[in-house]
């Protein structure tokens, strides 16, 4: 039978070229009109839904609050706090004035000069300043406190070079913001936040990542201190993934806000903010998806379950039909997520071929072979093998199977970031290692202009100095100065 | 004892205020630093996420996909379809420029004039124009149809005068766009996602509304027909709570979207947009609360029962407590939303205020003698009442009292609206009548000129033309002219 496949470039001819193929071919975002923002597609979209619910709970188990702040900045509230402004002036949309009008010299419309908005306003790049403005009425003394907010929401950077998913000047996102009495509480706080962020990556997206502090060259603009997770790509790049910010008492100081504590002295308010975005849908899809198209962990798949009858004829779909209406019963009971796709213009083959490249878990196809023998396939998209398996406990068969493909999918992630970990103690080993990709621990001064050195020739960067592993101390291996630890090197999105 | 109260002012004295009032201090919104932009707060926003979940599984059940569409609109997309940019053009936030610099005569920062944008941007008032631009490149022939998509999303309108949540110039909301081979089905579509709203407002928001058609000077710019579904407030002011438009084949042929059909036929797409926002938090606070606060429905409660204990010292406490945890999990095992308040620093007093204030359906409270006779008391937030029952029973009881409360709270606006609907022959009648406010059924012309007139006159508008009701023709008060039905006239919001 003829099938019509959407052919990938495959990751070896081009790995750039292969994300970009998936994300269009697997309906999942294409580019706009307007530069730089993506639209998300449909089936894009329903796994960003089940990330979204699934870090909502989290949030909300953690003590967390949803709220809602505008999109719109004065810009005089970017200016307060310098690092601030310096990160982020240089990427802002900017609206000027609150009207158009007609055009008097023709057809269309034109911006109202009149109507120049006395400040200009900044489309949130992110939501420190706005929302530590707001705080200021909120927090007066340590009953307050903490205040542990979280917004979803969308935010513009005015990137100039944009890829979908990964750099988009329009991107989706939740921001956590919580305001604390303590240094101690916030630091906790941040601590706290990264470990949901690594246990969301590693239990339902299957990426395992490394947790750490950023340098203070990479850190966010108005932060003390930036902790991160750092995830690897079958490219050998690295992808930073979520980022957790204790904010000591920066934001507070450039918008005044101070709270009496239990003593009645005043001080100003501790606080921390983290993030992630629509970025990792960009993780989820480079760290397992193959040349035939997206792997998705069970977990975050739309549909966990699709279901193809193959036919010869009204009279044996009919009977092929009866038996996947009690299937599909069966493992909706077991609360997994099923498409019947019984479609009669679309042959098997296709149906096959297009839920391969979506990344569906587990495909049953129940043919009329099948029917006589009250078996039914089941294939695996992780591993592209199939079982003929007897009907009577289908659905928890496919539950297990759904399990082990979820564990499979995080096992293979983690054994080749192990393999893609180096241990490299000269600099000429490292600049050899690099060229391959992955993960560089190696020694490192601490020093700024080490660390500008080493991007500006190899163009790796330090990802993270990593909380867990070896803490050996050693030497540098540009400058052969005192290192407390290894860090983290490596190329990156 | 001394209970701190906020007061709000009465409903009698000056409604607006009382609505204002309630805002602020059921902490659910207040105005922030941008001109006519809110900051919802997290109880607010509790509740709007109630409403979000639970249209959002509405719309899947009945068939739509969520999807994201750009933030941004090209300038020269909006005058694509005439009257669309009509209605719009006046009202708009554009961007003009994507990056700021360190002001050269100074502090902070300005616009940085080298980076003004070749075409200027709108920030979405509603995205017809973007997303049917998008639609051109998924849509090719009969196979592609229905397109069925809604889109969870901020908007911008730059209103010059703003109330919280019933007019800010950002609001939230949800905005379906499809797409249909024929104008049956597309009009199908309309009536089926007003039913849709109309079901929300009543089973959920307890909230009654009328459902019917926008005259064509109500209606949506760039629609053919809008139909609505409109409430009556306390104060006998409507409120059009949702609409449903019809677009004909306007936005296809002004963005080219043209299908093959099953003949081989090449024909413009038909098309629907509908949308509810955080408007339905205003009509929510002002269809059921009263001079005490809030009163919430129990479906769109962010918590249905508060507990609070009463107790003389820690003994007592522990006792008490003892059994409230019991009750806890007895009630969470129905699935009952409940908030413990066990706080020490508070006093039942306080607590007993701030909840009523907040709207929680059901107030549960044990002290020292209920312990005694194995008996809670029960405080119903709608009708201001309390009993006490015995513990056995009590989640039984409490889920029984919330649907009561649910239906109870149904039944009060309806009674209020069937009391508050007026029928009027003559124009004299109707001038008196539009003074005491309700909806007026009352026979017109059909014209916009009288219409026009009314409006001028009397403040009134013509709310929706019912689908529902007498249908029988009569003469228009005005003119005298024929009329092919009553039609419902209110001041509105």
């Amino acid at each position: 039978m003829a099938v019509e496949i959407k052919e990938l470039t495959s990751r070896s001819e081009n790995y750039a070229q292969w994300y970009n193929d998936l994300v269009l071919k697997a309906d999942l975002a294409e580019n706009s009109a307007v530069r730089g923002c993506m639209v998300i597609k449909p089936y894009g979209y329903a796994i960003w839904e089940k990330i979204q619910r699934q870090l909502d709970d989290m949030f909300k188990e953690t003590g967390h609050v949803n709220a809602y702040f505008p999109l719109f900045i004065p810009k005089s509230f970017l200016s307060r706090e310098a690092a601030h402004v310096e990160g982020f002036a240089k990427e802002c949309a900017v609206v000027t004035h609150y009207r158009l009008k007609n055009d008097p010299n023709g057809k269309g419309v034109v911006v109202d000069p009149e109507a120049r908005l006395e400040e200009e306003l900044i489309v949130r790049p992110t939501s420190e300043t706005i929302i530590w403005n707001t705080y200021k009425s909120w927090i007066q003394s340590y009953r307050d406190l903490p205040i542990l907010v979280n917004q979803w929401a969308n935010v513009v950077r005015w990137e100039m070079r944009t890829r979908l998913f990964l750099r988009t000047a329009e991107f989706l996102w939740q921001e956590g913001h919580t305001a604390h009495a303590t240094q101690a509480e916030a630091i906790a706080e941040t601590r706290k936040m990264l470990d949901v962020y690594a246990e969301f990556a590693e239990q339902y997206m299957a990426v395992p990542v490394l947790k750490g502090a950023k340098t203070a060259s990479e850190r966010f603009a108005g932060a003390v201190d930036t902790f991160c997770i750092e995830a690897l790509m079958q490219d050998g790049k690295a992808l930073q993934a979520g980022t957790s910010h204790f904010l000591g008492q920066n934001f507070a100081k450039a918008f005044d806000v101070q709270f009496l504590d239990r003593e009645g002295k005043r001080d100003y308010v501790w606080s921390t903010s983290w993030g992630v975005s629509t970025r990792l849908m960009g993780a989820l899809i480079m760290a397992h998806s193959d040349d035939n198209g997206l792997v998705l962990p069970p977990k975050l798949a739309p549909y966990q379950v699709v279901i193809v009858p193959i036919y010869k004829n009204d009279e044996q779909f009919a009977a092929i039909n009866e038996q996947l209406l009690k299937v599909i019963k069966d493992l909706k009971n077991l609360h997994i997520t099923v498409k019947y796709d019984d479609s009669q213009n679309k042959k098997p083959g296709w149906k096959f071929a297009e839920y391969e490249l979506k990344g569906v878990p587990v495909r049953l196809a129940m043919g009329g072979r099948d029917l006589e023998n009250n078996t039914i396939e089941a294939a695996r998209r992780d591993t592209l093998t199939k079982e003929t398996v007897g009907l009577e406990n289908i659905a928890s068969y496919v539950k297990n199977l759904l399990d082990e493909i979820q564990e499979n999918i995080y096992r293979k992630a983690l054994d080749f970031r192990a393999a893609q970990t180096f241990t490299v103690d000269t600099y000429d080993e490292f600049k050899e290692k690099i060229e391959a990709g992955g993960f560089i621990l190696a020694h490192w001064d601490g020093a700024p202009e080490t660390e500008e050195l080493i991007k500006n020739e190899t163009k790796a960067t330090i990802r993270c100095i990593p909380f867990d592993g070896d803490k050996t101390p050693g030497k540098c291996m540009v400058t052969g100065k005192p290192s407390a630890q290894r860090v983290v090197f490596a190329r990156s999105y």
